[in-house]
């Protein structure tokens, strides 16, 4: 069975870093925004427009509280059926990839789609002062924000990943008996804490 | 100031060992039975009297609703004073070990005793399975017990941990954003992860 280790991680707490430099360390592939790329060349959608829908929208349509009956729901809405559409074609890529050899997969659910494959699922947060501190640190759009605005963006963000989470798996966004390891990266430095936990999976049975 | 780690645990995740092996690899202080000890010789009460209260009985006298309004209750119950003074007395000499040297101290509230010294805060868990075998591995009378009563010993300890915690800290207890680490031990060689984890505390600033 290939090694996979799945990334689930709060907006900028530095996750995606940690979880490129981890695949780097045990030079295994990684994945994040290249599934969407597929996803978008098989659904013949723009890659943006996908990345926008599976990070923020999709949530958006349905609310959390449909989630139980969604199977019984009738099927009035396109979106529901470009939406969900883009979930499956994600989770046939994502199996396909767990299968393709050992890995490293950023978000995505990627933990409960392959959950057969016993994978080392790591969560990964920071203190709102660090994730700021790393946000601004980027530049770009977030920078020129205030900090009560770009707060604002990073709970929105959070929000609606845990909601998507929640959607598609029944399970709770962060809560530790969902994944094998938590940690915190404020104060650290991503290469180096990325090499310890390579290490750490390294050595995982 | 001095490296401090604290360590909190579901019961049967193997914590108190890992905190042992913790600080024998980085050659520092250990602490957890000992503090009841020195408690309970300021207290002049049995160890296991201490240890039991601590342990399990302190909130049967303290329904969590109660915590917020804690201070303005009236002195009316005697074990209302032996309890909260034993916290007064682990609370102080928490610090004082805080104070003399590097130490690992595990549960106690010492996470949130020592905030100040801005402790690295491990939380440590595992499936129900795992806890099990371990449980039944370290023989004693727990081994005797069907799983359905093992189970139910687990679980009513861990509620007493959170209630306690609950009580004292106001926080949640197990939650990650209280923590630098969680980990899960299940199918982790407790003294290989011990290792690993040491030399992460040993690298983080």
């Amino acid at each position: 069975m290939n090694k996979i280790i799945t990334i689930s991680r709060e907006f900028g707490s530095g996750g995606r870093e940690l979880g490129k430099r981890i695949a780097e360390e045990l030079q295994i592939a990684y994945y994040d925004r290249e599934i969407v790329t597929d996803i978008a060349k098989r659904s013949e959608l723009a890659e943006d427009y996908v990345g926008q829908i599976l990070e923020n929208r999709i949530m958006t349509y349905y609310p959390i509280t449909v989630a139980s009956s969604f199977a019984a729901m009738p099927p009035t809405d396109t979106l529901h059926y470009v939406n969900h559409g883009i979930y499956n074609a994600q989770n046939e890529i994502i199996r396909e990839l767990g299968q393709k050899s050992d890995c490293v997969i950023v978000g995505r659910c990627a933990d409960y789609i392959l959950e057969d494959q016993k994978p080392y699922d790591i969560f990964v947060y920071a203190y709102m002062e660090a994730r700021l501190a790393r946000c601004r640190a980027k530049g770009g759009k977030d920078a020129e924000l205030s900090d009560k605005e770009l707060i604002k963006k990073i709970q929105a963000i959070d929000k609606s990943r845990a909601q998507y989470y929640r959607f598609y798996t029944g399970r709770t966004w962060g809560e530790r008996t969902n994944y094998d390891l938590c940690v915190n990266t404020s104060g650290w430095d991503i290469e180096k804490l990325a090499k310890l936990i390579a290490e750490l999976i390294r050595q995982h049975d």
